[in-house]
């Protein structure tokens, strides 16, 4: 028996930082931001008032709607600062009326059916793992209702082709069940998001998610060779192919549809054999300008690393690797087939060429992944503390990246100034790099209002910062979300972002699948 | 002073086969079927009534619009089979009103505007290299007139940014003006397909294009960064992105469009530098399944070659390359920045481990290659001697290749005795394989009708021919084309092909784009 998910943070009950870790955030928020630790207790499921659900299931779908409250609290938020910030303040005004988990595509068809009726939307949920307001039933007061649609239910793989190197998977699945089902067929389908442990399938399908991996396929949008969806429409089903000229892709329209259009229910995947040779090194480098021009020649050099991640000195150095000194590169290959020497010793002779010092072990670059991978427990203890933080991320071709990346850092860190009175941090990565350009990532700290009204002034803040930081990305020409999705937090960006006929465009698919617009309104259309 | 195009046939006036290609064409359709070879003049302008246009270009747009009868007998037609037989047999019925050979993107628009009020349908035209009838203007009886609307004036790179390998280049811009334009800042877009001398950037991103490597980037939709599009609803621009996760891609939706939603006026497009590197090496094995295995071998092993072709027995012994003794592999690597040596070695390695057999010299690869490019010429030489030829593209995953494969050969070869009453010669190599699977390209030869009545039952032979392989393709779970683009003539088994549910988004997509359904009316909508 697995524990339950939390309701109000990431992971489920009884997981979280242990006493080394929790000790060193709490030092980086008491060195940096004078806040003295404390341990607030979470939120408890009894101290919460929900309003009275708004709908009646169903006795036929009596299995697979429920009112219970904790479904209703898990189902609320996803896993953003302003939505855990709420959840802290017992905030769950907007608690999905009932939670469907359904089983069987069937199942998923009659809630759809069942919430057409009720007028009530439907809000796809995976895992929750959602930081940009993507799952939240925020959808106005047009509605009867809403139903939040949890997948997890759909979690097995139905098929598997060694062959062509290929399984058909229920959207979900979550990452470690995905990956400990194809181990035996020696596969695996090498997309490990941070999320990954408590994302599904078909919730990195409908937000484009991205891969730990820096180069080559590292959107999931490579990896889906078919899918099916499930609208209020009726069932879509593209054909199993490796390649295709036939029209614009089917399956491009659905990938990062973020459940606008239908709910995805299974995919064939395209999966890679287990990698059994390594090769790995890190460098150093005066600043992330030097070391994004030593990435470029890397990335642009047909080499296709594994691995290739700038880490600038401000995030080396408050994840503890070095002393805020130089900006790190991490540069990884594997294969599954050969040995990579050739590969590696080719990509650091351009790191060093480009003014990279090969550091002498790899444990910097350990240091880095472990706090990556539990980064994401660190905010129900930091939240509680008044710290606002947050990341976003974008991508910019390089050729702009060094007046891109100084507009950024100037606007995010002028406007936590404006909305906290004093400095806080901003640091930056590049988590994926293409050979036109880098996608980076940014992580701000800011010491935020505390007090009684400190909850609702926080999030204010964060909104300040947020769209001063957002409102720079469009500006300078980059993308609002590189792996994030849209969700409703990005859409007045994303409005801006994507083509007016784009819009009228997609407005057009989406009445062809979901003619009602009951699915996720407010996300992606209009 | 260039020669114009032919409006009958491949290339321009003058070009063609050399004396001792076509010695060898007519020696391989005299010992095959029996036809005895004889030169057949060209049609002539001078014989061909075309119907009077039925539009009257303003006065405004009389340097853009010509009813002129070479440019009406030259955007009549692609390059297909039938449509060669019926330029030679001078039926040029569905010629165009009027040509359209804008010089700006305010002209584009004009030309759309006038259409629009005219009641005239729009059909774009890049070089004309179309081999599925996406050019001709058939689109019934419902509109005043029809318009060929050729880009070939828009044909400039306006922009190259060195830093982020990428250029900004005008849609109309043929293949080998576009790489000598690159070639002064060392970079190529490294995108060759057969047609490459005469097809354009802007018909590549509408067709989904493949080029000539086999792995990895090699269809267009890789290629671009972003794209602008005039349509009759207005100017749609993508944001030039390296990547990106917000909402499905704008860019995607027009790739594979086919004219039906706007014409692509320009695009960023992503750049390569210039191979300096090169390895390669030939392979026999005993026949194409054999081959398929350890083809597979390599594309599931992570190296990337640019060639890794299989051509099966009877396709190398038709272009001379051996004695139909053997299917042959041709295995490639180029880098810009690297030897390929360790490549190069895994993959013969893989090859030779899989019953390979490496030749001593690679002539038979560069043989081929020859004989490929010339290819296109012989249609005007073979078309009056009663031959049927063709070629037809698919893709499918590894698993179910040789039943596929055994499947697509019988029902050719079934219908072309059905069709003709002897037997035919039906070839086959891969043009592209991926890890989950190759894109088969089949060649077929048949002996046609000859007499008076020859042309229009040739053309009815073919079409049962293609009937026949169309249906074992989308029976089977293939693609109805990989690379050569839906048009008219596959639009029976695209429709069978799509999803009913991916067709209704199109049309709605298309209705904001194109509200009046004036462009290229009958391609992929409805």
């Amino acid at each position: 028996m697995v524990a339950r998910l939390k309701f109000y943070g990431w992971g489920r009950e009884g997981e979280g930082l242990d006493a080394d870790e929790r000790a060193a955030l709490f030092r980086f928020v008491a060195d940096r931001f004078g806040i003295e630790a404390r341990t607030v207790e979470a939120p408890r499921e009894a101290d919460i008032t929900l309003r009275a659900s708004r709908l009646t299931a169903p006795a036929a779908l009596a299995d697979v709607l429920t009112a219970e409250p904790y479904e209703r609290l898990l189902h609320t938020y996803g896993k953003s600062f302003p939505e855990t910030v709420r959840a802290f303040a017992g905030d769950f005004a907007n608690a999905p009326d009932l939670v469907a988990r359904p089983r069987t595509e069937a199942e998923v068809a009659a809630v759809l059916d069942f919430a057409a009726t009720a007028a009530a939307a439907v809000i796809p949920f995976g895992a929750g793992s959602s930081v940009v307001g993507g799952v939240e039933p925020r959808v106005g007061d047009t509605w009867r209702g809403t139903i939040s649609l949890d997948t997890r239910r759909l979690d097995s793989i139905l098929e598997v082709d060694r062959t062509s190197r290929a399984a058909r998977i229920q959207a979900g699945i979550l990452g470690p069940a995905l990956d400990a089902g194809l181990k035996p067929h020696s596969m695996t389908l090498r997309h490990f998001p941070q999320s990954y442990e408590y994302s599904t399938l078909g919730g990195w399908i409908v937000t484009r998610s991205g891969g730990h991996y820096a180069t080559l396929a590292t959107h999931i949008d490579e990896f889906v060779e078919s899918l099916r969806l499930v609208s209020p429409a009726g069932v879509m089903e593209t054909r199993r192919l490796p390649g295709s000229g036939a029209g614009p892709s089917p399956d491009r329209l659905v990938i990062g549809s973020e459940g606008a259009l239908g709910i995805v229910t299974e995919a064939w995947m395209r999966l890679q054999d287990r990698p059994r040779f390594r090769g790995g090194a890190v460098f150093g480098f005066p600043d992330l300008g030097a070391a994004a021009v030593a990435v470029r020649a890397v990335a642009q050099a047909g080499l296709y690393p594994t691995n290739l991640r700038a880490i600038d000195n401000a995030e080396a150095g408050t994840y503890g690797v070095n002393a805020f000194e130089e900006t790190l590169v991490i540069l990884g290959f594997e294969s599954a087939d050969h040995p990579v020497d050739a590969w590696m010793a080719r990509a650091a002779e351009l790191l060093a060429d480009h003014g990279g010092r090969r550091h002498a072990d790899e444990a910097a670059a350990m240091r880095w992944r472990t706090a990556f991978i539990r980064m994401p427990y660190n905010r129900e203890l930091t939240v509680p503390l008044g710290l606002i933080n947050d990341t976003f991320e974008t991508a910019i071709t390089w050729e702009r990246f060094d007046a891109f990346h100084a507009a950024i850092l100037a606007a995010t860190n002028a406007a936590i100034v404006e909305a906290t009175g004093v400095a806080g941090t901003v640091s930056t990565r590049f988590t994926h790099v293409y050979p036109d350009g880098p996608a980076p990532y940014y992580t701000f700290n800011a010491r935020g209002a505390s007090g009684p009204q400190g909850a609702k002034r926080r999030i204010e803040q964060w909104t300040h910062v947020k769209a001063a930081a957002s409102d720079a990305i469009i500006a300078h020409g980059g993308t609002i979300t590189h792996h994030h999705a849209v969700g409703r937090d990005h859409m007045p960006w994303y409005r801006q972002q994507r083509p007016a006929l784009f819009a009228t465009a997609l407005a057009g698919a989406k009445a062809a699948f979901d003619p009602g617009g009951i699915l996720n309104p407010g996300v992606l259309v209009p």
